[in-house]
């Protein structure tokens, strides 16, 4: 049943169930599979679920329209493999499909070795990081994630952009739900540049450079040029570090160049170092001395990262979620029109 | 042969071989034996060579100081073992001891088994980072290294302390170097904070908060206070990941406290994932392609982390090193009073 929001008349609300169903036969509609279809609805779901209104469904239409996932595609396949790693070539598949693969055998490695590397390449845009963590943390497995990106970030020193925005994140296995804290390595996210140049607004502070390499807050100028690292050398250490990981994820196999996504995954059971009860019971114990701690003026409460999209997935698993009507009417006629 | 250095009067050079020798008689004056006065001396040497002059020789004075350092000792010893895994008990040693085991231990586990991860707690502050990085990544390995401490950095939005300065670092073998890098997760080194402090000198910017939680600049207040963390909300979130890997290094497992310094060392071999050849290649074509972007005016060269550090040490192994002579004479007197 869909609901159009009184506060929100441009906007529909659907329900869980039927926000699945669209976005499956939308997938389904341009010529996803099945399987595929589920995969790419589920984490799409998830970031709505989680606040992430804009990682969601309209994400499909993103998918539709990127000339790089209308090349063939083919199954993700394993090119390397060791009983504690893997390398897969994603196959061209959006990384929801390829990187969600490599999560899946990253976890089952881990509950037969132990620990495990897994990286793919050959892959596009993947979406949120945690969604991936956070199958690993509650598998009960401790997860570091990178992914290694085209040039956009320029080195301290530079002129021109060699580095992804290139995220870390970490999730570890909690008594209810994980803690995970991803972040990226830019001093703002690309989606943002691009944001800020189509609403011609500029930013608060220098985060890029123009064309020629000068230092500007101007959003469409950093389109031509590139961001700055986030926090100067250490930003810039953290991105380069990642690069190198993403190198092992197989980035440069595809095209022999380092712009390609390299996505890699290092997970482990607590149990190799101590019984994951006891980890459990003191990670607990960490976050909540942390809650504890006298607060300055007017913080309500000291966060832990990762805390409230938990929160916030509860609420809006009842609530439903919004969707642009506009989205919504596009994704009814992919199903109309392929399905 | 020691040469009192004609522009630094109150400083001698000494040749790397007279200052091993100084070094661990000292050490061997106060209790150490033959082989923990040698890894100490070969870790405080290198620090020299590579630049970091203060994290020398007179570290050694600091060990024979230290409090902590005077309780009982005890071989460090295996709590919890896997064949892709080891916790260890540091047994009070200072990390120069214990947490070189610890990678040691981590180098011959990825040789048999391609990763590992390993863990040492019950142990005190561990030197330069990049130190134990560096043998992993000579051995042929990727290493990533954490550490967490005492409570000195605060959480956004709270007035107190909770974490350590938590640094995380990572190495990468290289054709002829590595690339390591490494940092800390505070806004400033704890070290900073003291010598701020010791020279009444204000920092710059607010880099932490006074006894009261308030924010400051003052060195002196700090010490009562608290760091804030690097890059805000980044900075704090990374350095919660930290401490929750000090956690499965065993850190709590002492003192029943998160303040005790959890160390530790996740490394694997290249070739679990691709030929080591390729991937040492590919690293070198990435740090080169960055070398090669435009520079900003102004700049000689885009440097890469842990470049200039293996170039000090080139250049310094010929020239010897600098000793203040305070130093010099203290340390002699060690090995004449207890040897």
């Amino acid at each position: 049943m869909n609901l159009i929001d009184a506060n929100t008349p441009e906007k529909i609300r659907l329900t869980v169930d039927d926000a699945v169903q669209l976005g499956e036969s939308a997938l389904k509609g341009i010529g996803y599979t099945e399987d595929e279809a589920r995969v790419i609805t589920h984490h799409l779901l998830d970031n709505s679920l989680c606040g992430y209104e804009f990682a969601g469904l309209p994400r499909i239409l993103a998918i539709a329209n990127s000339p790089e996932l209308q090349k063939p595609r083919y199954p993700v396949k394993v090119i390397h493999e060791t009983p504690v790693s893997a390398l897969l070539d994603g196959g061209n598949h959006v990384g929801y499909i390829s990187v969600n693969a490599a999560a899946e055998l990253a976890i089952q490695k881990v509950a037969t070795s132990g620990i495990a590397v897994v990286g793919v390449a050959n892959s596009w845009f993947s979406g949120r990081n945690a969604y991936y963590l956070e199958k690993i943390a509650r598998a009960g497995y401790v997860g570091i994630h990178t992914v290694s990106g085209s040039p956009m970030v320029v080195p301290i020193g530079a002129k021109r952009p060699a580095l992804g925005t290139n995220p870390i994140a970490f999730a570890f296995p909690g008594q209810v739900d994980p803690f995970i804290f991803d972040m990226g390595t830019g001093a703002t996210m690309w989606g943002e540049v691009l944001l800020h140049a189509f609403l011609e607004k500029d930013f608060p502070e220098v985060v890029g450079v123009d064309a020629n390499g000068a230092p500007t807050k101007n959003a469409k100028e950093i389109v031509n040029g590139g961001v700055i690292p986030f926090a100067g050398h250490k930003g810039y250490g953290l991105s380069l570090a990642v690069q190198a990981l993403g190198l092992l994820a197989g980035a440069k196999m595809r095209a022999g160049n380092v712009s390609d996504f390299g996505f890699l995954f290092i997970a482990f059971d607590p149990e190799i170092m101590m019984p994951a009860a006891e980890f459990k019971a003191q990670l607990a114990e960490l976050l909540q001395n942390i809650k504890n701690l006298p607060r300055q003026d007017g913080v309500d409460e000291i966060r832990i990262p990762s805390e409230r999209s938990c929160r916030e997935r509860e609420l809006r698993r009842e609530q439903g979620i919004l969707l642009q009507r506009r989205v919504y009417d596009q994704l009814m006629e992919m199903q109309a029109v392929h399905g």
